[in-house]
């Protein structure tokens, strides 16, 4: 089954640069940017033009595409090393998500194993390429085992975004609720707004009315009032780095409505590819927190709302430890406790 | 021992208009506006410009006295008639904060005891003032009293706005801080911005400025980050009512905080004059909850966030149950479970 609405592609390689749906201008505009040179690319991850962890190690992908293009010799040691401060460049733009470092990692092993600048060039674009389908692909596949876990007349909370936008392809949390949807599963969502950048209210609203899914809008500080409510079936996120041990970092307020899930007795399930464990962090206290400005939090899109000198603390992501987490979804089957084990046996 | 650095007036009687800091223009410009129509106070309530459980109270109280002294005549029954309709138009703005009502029911009662029409319009008058003296000493006292829970050093999480701006006098929750400030105590503030009308980011931070006590805006979204790594050692906030057996209507989000405060061993601290428990309700259950327009959700200080056509959930409170607050500071004392027992005992 293939996504039937999607009448947008956030990410999409043109052959010598790549075509972007600019997040930061949704649900206003609908901009694409053409983006030939990979110093722009990093740019825009860093400034969430283009956002999600998948989608964010696509993105780098193509951008080591982009900088290998551009580097101009004919020597394969001078090509390596001048890639290098491509990859370093990339590398340097987001800390959390481990899908970037995941899909950096598979560009640097295909430059390292080139015979010569022509070819290498060429298999860095198709590696590009096959990251891009294979993270299409994945989130197909979580979103279909997902789903059973769905049922008809299910209201289902998430907090940020994590469909088509954030994936390139079906979604994390947001590609099992879609899944479920074409199903024919009567499916409705509370979804987080998610302060400070908004991507509930801005764009899952825009991919679920998209979508034709009903959708109401809550402030970040409601859903445990929902919660409390019985309005809320099931909870689900997506992740931005899963440990060894199954803690989840994920978008800040994640954490908050894990534990209010738990405190009223409410599944709460995390959707992601397995390119966003990483086993080489035994729990979630190791996984680097990125910390954005404090201007996002003092004020929204230009508009200030704290007062002069106000001071504001701004972490992106929090950690939700394993215990709260009632299953993780991912393309290779669905984790339950003990983590550890689910996670060794589906990597 | 009063406020030092209050330099601003929220609600000042000048004997036949009230003068008011509009609240709904902060922190960017103060303005205060004079009202001389009780409708015109309504509205005043209806959109914020005054707020807060207890300052709510004492604009309704002045709202009659501004409607008393408006009535032509000589009957006092006719007067008695005419009252009425202020005091339903002033019952009708706001459902949730009890203050409001207990300030209403005393100005009903003045004028249900008057004599005639002038010295029941003078008997009026003063009773709106003896109740903003009487909300303004309560809460210094349960400031005073509250600030023996602070110990210098203490990191302190408030939700929402609870100083001089909203209750006219002291504070609730933030009289607290202040109290524990001007005792030498070295305190530092995490303000939760309390989407959607942002009291803590606007008004919140401005009186801690004020105030010059440090203070670190979070979304409402970090603070089960920042009470999950150790770095809160109290949470107060105010209250909007309080039912008999101590559950407590509080601006949205204050449950969440309640439950990742407990998750996390923090004691969570209610801070409310005695005007604002209602003992005619026996518990949370009870307490009329404000829904308010869709369209402060949808948008963000007058930016539009989400997609047209979008729909917003707006409950402007929730409720936290009893068994996860610490103890309720009211200006008789601060209680601890058994709540029903304790409330009686200060009632």
């Amino acid at each position: 089954m293939r996504l039937k609405q999607i009448s947008y592609q956030p990410i999409e390689w043109l052959g010598d640069r790549v075509r972007l749906l600019d997040q930061t201008r949704l649900p206003g505009e609908e901009v694409y940017l053409e983006i030939a040179d990979y110093r722009e690319m990093a740019v825009a991850i860093k400034e969430l033009k283009v956002r999600g962890a998948p989608a964010i190690g696509v993105a780098g992908a193509y951008g080591m595409a982009l900088g290998a293009l551009a580097i101009k010799t004919g020597t394969i040691q001078e090509f390596r090393d001048r890639l290098q401060e491509v990859s370093r460049t990339l590398r340097s733009t987001r800390p959390t998500a481990k899908n970037l470092f995941i899909a950096l990692d598979r560009m640097d092993a295909a430059a390292a194993s080139g015979k010569d600048v022509t070819r290498t060039k060429a298999a860095l674009i198709d590696e590009a390429i096959s990251i891009h389908a294979g993270e299409a692909e994945a989130t197909e596949s979580l979103s279909r085992l997902g789903a059973d876990l769905i049922e008809s007349g299910f209201t289902i909370l998430t907090h940020c975004n994590t469909g088509p936008l954030a994936t390139t392809g079906y979604g994390t949390a947001l590609g099992v609720i879609l899944y479920a949807h074409e199903q024919g599963k009567k499916v409705r969502v509370l979804a987080d707004e998610t302060r400070p950048l908004l991507q509930g209210a801005r764009l899952t609203c825009w991919e679920l009315q998209k979508a034709g899914i009903p959708v109401t809008l809550i402030t970040d500080s409601m859903a445990g009032h929902f919660l409390s409510k019985g309005s809320v079936d099931c909870v689900i996120v997506g992740a931005d780095r899963i440990a060894a041990n199954g803690d989840t970092a994920n978008k800040i307020g994640t954490y908050t409505v894990a534990v209010l899930a738990k405190e009223n007795g409410v599944p709460f399930y995390v959707a992601a590819p397995t390119t966003t464990i990483d086993v080489s962090l035994a729990s979630g206290d190791e996984i680097p927190i990125e910390e954005r400005s404090p201007d996002e939090v003092t004020g929204f899109h230009g508009v200030r709302t704290a007062p002069q000198d106000c001071q504001a603390a701004n972490p992106a992501f929090d950690v939700t430890p394993h215990t709260y987490i009632t299953a993780i979804i991912t393309e290779r089957g669905i984790i339950r406790e003990p983590y550890q084990e689910g996670i060794g046996g589906v990597l």
